[in-house]
């Protein structure tokens, strides 16, 4: 991976940030977010403009150009990605490291007195703006907003933003209907007294009409907002996506229908303006439901009066409770893959996932990483960095695919001739944690948080760690990242966990330069029995959905303790089971007796 | 326990929200905070006025009162004793349930439109006032600042503010004059940009100046706030406190000293106004340094453009992180005592404290309960509840002392007969989890939420679970609780733990009418030996400070690993040691046998 060469794109940026074609008086710095106006975790390659000015692609991270300096800010899972792809125009901030400066910090810092910051109020959320506003006006500072992308401005071969098809998704898969779902919003709303509910996120924009598109990459979403109402119902959509009759029927855009569930459909550019139409007509009191992770622009659109901000919509926490055709969707989706560069094992992995039914895409790029290259925790292979897999490294294979009935999401880390000593060690310390992690019994009501310790406790045992969080949400034929819970030392926006909700576990070991080892399984949050039942709350576990085989060969075994020897030959167990019975009906008798050799039980000796 | 009755005082309180006396409109609620001007935990006499007005005196609690109603917000540890000592006038609100509505919610959802909701600025937290007041504001009320505290307007016999003489602590028990204190803080406040630095806790004006008070019981402060300048220093304080030579001396006061140095005592009532004075001189962009927690009063007397809040004040952090010379007197503060009715029992260990080198006072309430007792989670024995202790019940001993080396607080569960085998499993959960902290490794900078789950994961696996935090920070012959760090599900001002810093360890099981179990240390932040050394971040864990043998009776030892084994060995084979020593030279034989007998090693079967 070499760097982008970036001195030519910030001279023509430093320059825009000085034209007054764009900007009524200059702005000494401007902030380039990562994410999109819906703030999508992956984006579209239209929205890629930070990577576009720094080079840095990675999925997060946040660039700041002043007059004379460029910083980017990202995560322990990009440290090593960001260092290689950006030149030394730039500074790299890592972020959790106790001595990097937050990005208000740094801007206080280096800005000359008074200056202007500029930022595209469509694409830095409300709560961001609203924090990085504030500390710049104590140091005299002022945050503007810049109507013009001045990325945009400079960006010769922008793509355009994508107009994909749609596809409908039937009741078998979705459980229940679109109407139904705005009832049960609709109910909510009623129940917080307010009038209206703005959808900025994409999958949520998915999961209530039962659509999915295509539009960003891995992710079965389409750009569009929703306001509902209490008798109305707008879409903000592009193109002529409503054209097509399945989508129409769909819809019942041409069928005779309660007012209530009548579908307007309007211009996707026009949600700005028609929010403030909406805002302009309501009475004192009346309130306006809003994510206080949506756009600046959509948060000031609602007067401050008129706002009702929440970490979660209604709808985010409604899709992260699957219900039973979900559960049972995201079970089916987990049935078997088959598995020598590091992109012909991807590309291999990618054949077998298609050739399974309801398959539709990945859920995101697939990371094929060997030796060194496993360090480098969201490694995506590219010629320049290609290796060959060998007999001598640990491969490490996170993969995951998009079916019409759920989205997977797996790592394994595998060894293809003889593990050494300290490999398997630190291999079994992380098989620890994801034991710990899966096999845990907590209260109804407990957050994701407090459970990311039992993922690292083995690991900090012997003085090791990993720079990332332990799991993430789910979604159901959508976004394999999703709110609003997870397993992280992180504490914000963190929902509790309930049953049906599906996160995944995977804590890791990274060596920089050495090797990298993940285990990662998508769990579902389901009911546990236990001996007592303390204040009635009842108590939940996890259960694997994923079954693919763990290496036993990678275990060192008498590290283990008896439970989590019975831990991982239960597993392997229910591997042979569900997937055996699943190959032998595919006729892939060759894979079947890999899976047999590969779920062997393992003896701990006395 | 009964309740107090308190329909009149109600009518009376109610009658003041409508006085014109001091009033200008009336008011439609009241709220009643527990706390006093300085955000203490335990407070005099004359603050208790949440437990004057409704007769609940637990330490944790809020009331409101409107034209209707009266409802009393408590946590977990106080459900029970709450419960007991209110009356029917009162609503019980059980803090952190699922359906309990938080105090604005409540407001919201009993107050007529347009209501005023009045409250005493000085008693107030500025983020409570800034939470409360914003949900008031939208939904149409608003919060106004009360300054004759109205539950004082109807207390005839309220008592007076105590005014007690201080004591002085030389470097042999501090380790650093207070001179050198306060340059330090003054090169927290260059690093900040800060030229003001306002110091409200008590026990950080007690920590800065190296003084002891005992205006409240049990925590050796004295009333008193500070504010230092980049070349003043300002004491708040009442009385003829200053008279006393030994005072004067230790604070310089007559001496010919450096300008910076010189202490400007100032009477106690005035910090208000000397501080608007202050910041009335403040030249554009001079920020004056304050605890985010300090009172809704002071807060407002600084403009916004000139406050720098934060969680901690730098006090609070140096405080925290206990130097040499502390950490040797935490060390000899938690030698000897020896240990029958709850209450005689509470008063004997009194006396075995207080026959100790450099006793001072109590650090709190011993807790002293038997059987069902044990269950009220913050019990105090009074005579109508005082029960004898039995060969038949399980006996909670909470208890810990102020010497002028240190604080020491101290839990221990015991059976004088034979436990049942279900109050052994659940000693033994609570031993594990306390065991499962103590023992913990982790990184240098993690915050101790991080560690909550550990002391809980025994009792999860088996649907058990308190309603309490793990631990608390514990002062240097300060309070008992302090902050800024702790271990808890709550991660609010949750400051990473540090090598030096001191907190409890004290999971529990509380069974409603039936028993209660604590098992707590005080525990110190150490630096831990690790196998390898990740991002050579270093490692922490805990080394016990109390050494008090744990029931071995009370064991269920097949429920132990044979990790958990060897930890109650060695912990006790410490105890043999280091205590054994000390009563062998007090010539305490008959309690030395004890210790040797409770000190025997367990051996797990195989």
């Amino acid at each position: 991976m070499s760097p982008k060469i970036t001195t030519e794109l910030l001279r023509q940026l430093r320059q825009v940030m000085k034209s007054s074609r764009y900007l009524t008086e200059p702005i000494q710095a401007y902030i380039v977010p990562s994410g999109d106006a819906h703030q999508s975790e992956y984006i579209a390659p239209c929205d890629c403009r930070r990577a576009f000015i720094s080079g840095f692609d990675g999925s997060a991270g946040t660039a700041i150009i002043t007059e004379q300096k460029a910083a980017m800010w990202t995560d322990g899972r990009y440290f090593l990605q960001a260092a290689q792809q950006i030149d030394s125009n730039w500074t790299l901030m890592k972020m959790g490291l106790k001595d990097t400066p937050t990005q208000e910090d740094w801007l206080v810092s280096v800005l000359p007195e008074g200056s202007k910051v500029g930022v595209d109020p469509f694409i830095i959320p409300a709560d961001q703006w609203k924090r990085i506003s504030k500390a710049l006006k104590s140091a005299g500072h002022v945050l503007v907003p810049v109507k013009e992308n001045l990325i945009d401005a400079i960006w010769m071969d922008r793509p355009q933003r994508p107009c994909k098809p749609l596809m409908t998704l039937d009741l078998s898969y979705t459980g229940i209907g679109w109407k139904e779902k705005i009832a049960a919003m609709r109910a909510k709303m009623v129940e917080r007294k307010v009038l209206w509910l703005v959808v900025t996120a994409l999958d949520e924009v998915s999961w209530l009409f039962n659509l999915r598109g295509s539009d960003v990459e891995y992710n079965p979403v389409f750009f569009a907002y929703a306001v509902i109402g209490t008798d109305t119902i707008r879409l903000f959509i592009s193109g002529d996506r409503m054209a097509d009759p399945s989508t129409r029927e769909h819809l019942l855009l041409d069928s005779s229908l309660e007012a209530e569930f009548k579908i307007q459909v309007v211009p996707y550019e026009s949600v700005l303006t028609e929010l403030q139409a909406i805002c302009v007509g309501l009475s004192p009191k009346e309130k306006v439901w809003l994510s206080d992770k949506a756009s600046y622009a959509l948060t000031e659109a609602i007067p401050k009066a008129h706002r009702y901000l929440t970490p979660c919509t209604p709808i985010c926490i409604a899709k992260a409770v699957k219900n039973a055709a979900e559960t049972e969707g995201m079970r089916r989706a987990h049935v078997p893959k088959g598995s020598v560069t590091e992109i012909s094992a991807a590309d291999k992995a990618e054949e077998f996932r298609s050739q399974q039914n309801d398959f539709v895409d990945l859920s995101f790029a697939t990371i094929s990483s060997t030796g060194p290259n496993g360090a480098i925790i969201h490694y995506k292979p590219v010629p320049e960095t290609n290796r060959a897999l060998s007999g001598n490294e640990i491969y490490l294979l996170d993969s995951g695919a998009q079916y019409k009935d759920g989205t997977t999401d797996v790592t394994r880390t595998m060894h293809f001739g003889t593990p050494s000593a300290y490999e398997k060690e630190c291999f079994t310390y992380v098989l620890k944690g994801h034991i710990a992690v899966s096999a845990a019994i907590f209260p109804n009501g407990t957050k994701g948080h407090l459970l990311d310790s039992f993922a690292r406790s083995a690991l900090w045992d012997c003085g090791l760690d990993y720079l990332h969080g332990t799991g993430h949400g789910v979604g159901c034929f959508l976004n394999v990242h999703e709110g609003p819970c997870g397993i992280s030392y992180k504490t914000f926006a963190d929902e509790p966990l309930e049953a049906g909700m599906i996160v995944s576990d995977e804590p890791g070991y990274y060596e920089d330069e050495s090797f990298g080892i993940r285990i990662e399984n998508v769990v579902l949050v389901i009911p546990a029995k236990t001996k007592y039942n303390f204040s009635n709350r009842g108590s939940l576990t996890f259960e694997p959905l994923t079954l693919v085989p763990i290496q036993t060969k990678m275990i060192s075994v008498p590290l283990l303790t008896q439970k989590e020897c019975d831990w991982v030959n239960d597993y392997h167990r229910k591997c042979r089971e569900v997937i055996g019975a699943e190959l032998k009906s595919q006729g892939r008798h060759e894979a079947l007796q890999w899976l047999i050799r590969e779920t062997e039980p393992i003896t701990k000796m006395h």
